[in-house]
């Protein structure tokens, strides 16, 4: 069986979540990556709607959109403890902080930080809005508080065992980690969770991404920040 | 076992999914009513997100958020032929679509049209603000053009078959034929597959749903439209 090649961008929080799936699992797949803001034909006869992950199985089989991607993954490279449970309680969590990370806290959050600290960074003449920026990290602290409270409750966000909501949450805070955007001090559960996640292995090749000419955090790589 | 409560609003088109999936399934379900806008905070004691749908299965399980809900109902209730079909390249299709109308159609498209000529209705002294509205009703266009290209391929959205897509996207365009925003002529394909879709013994108690002081379109209910 051939490798799946993952279209992707270092800082999107989605093929993150996929990347980390994959190394939980241990699935390799092959990286590609591609500047999909550009929205280029090529791509949009791919993805009509513009966006990564797309994940190129085989010749018969590409998948398109963060659901198809993730619960692919999940159904064909799963493998116990699986990251979607069983028991019906656990899975309903899972599944509702998944959907959180991945809709709620990227509209709220990231997709703003990323568009304005990343992808403008890629246009001519391109620079941040402080506005948006702003009301972003306003977003993030709710969210945070939010999470800060469920974790200080449980060991991981969905209950008693680690699940895909925690890799999602933690794809989405990576990448505002690499861009210096999340307030440690203050969260301190989210913070002690967050190095749990860390330092296991699926995390590493995360760690060592680097964007040219935006250097990570100071803390972005240190497990014991 | 116990008839699960659905909390919901009429005009909700995540909850009309639900509802249109448990009819097609043949399972009841009861239906409260809930003016989630409000967010008050015995709801949001549930559902901190402050959303519909929210399904009560019974004392030791509150599914919370769409996924959540969709996808429990499709595993535990669902019969054959099932919603989201097991072959590959369907499944992955299903849920492509499926995500991009409870994703990116109601992100551009339908929360801003029930938010203005509906919720705001609830609130003294609301009015429509008819910028939001034309940037709506536009981005509607594109996003039909495109399921529109799709229907003249195809018979279904994903495919061959009918699936968890077609169901997800006739949910969103009924709360919109409700509030007379869709452009019928301009979009025969879909038409002709809302058609189909609006026979459909699971359709009809959609159809008769109405919202006191503000009366559905002319063709809402009729199957000829």
């Amino acid at each position: 069986m051939s490798v799946p090649q993952l279209l992707h961008y270092t800082l999107d929080p989605t093929s993150r979540l996929v990347r980390l799936m994959c190394a939980e699992y241990g699935k390799d797949i092959e990286l590609v990556h591609l500047k999909a803001w550009r929205r280029e034909q090529d791509f949009l006869d791919v993805n009509p709607a513009g966006e990564v992950p797309v994940l190129h199985v085989d010749d018969q089989l590409t998948l398109v959109g963060a659901s198809a991607v993730i619960y692919f993954i999940e159904e064909q490279f799963g493998a116990e403890p699986l990251l979607l449970p069983k028991e019906p309680v656990l899975r309903a969590e899972t599944r509702r902080l998944t959907d959180w990370a991945l809709g709620k806290f990227s509209d709220d959050v990231s997709r703003y930080i990323v568009e304005e600290k990343f992808i403008k960074n890629d246009r001519p003449g391109g620079t941040p809005d402080t506005t948006v920026l702003r009301a972003a990290r306003a977003n993030l602290s709710e969210h945070l508080a939010y999470f800060n409270y469920v974790l200080a409750t449980r060991p991981w966000l969905a209950g008693g065992e680690m699940t895909l909501a925690d890799f999602a949450l933690a794809a989405q805070i990576s990448t505002l980690d690499y861009l210096s955007e999340m307030p440690w001090d203050s969260v301190a559960e989210v913070k002690a969770w967050y190095q749990r996640l860390k330092s296991r292995p699926a995390f590493r090749p995360l760690l060592l991404d680097r964007v040219v000419g935006m250097p990570a955090s100071a803390n972005y790589a240190d497990l014991d920040f």
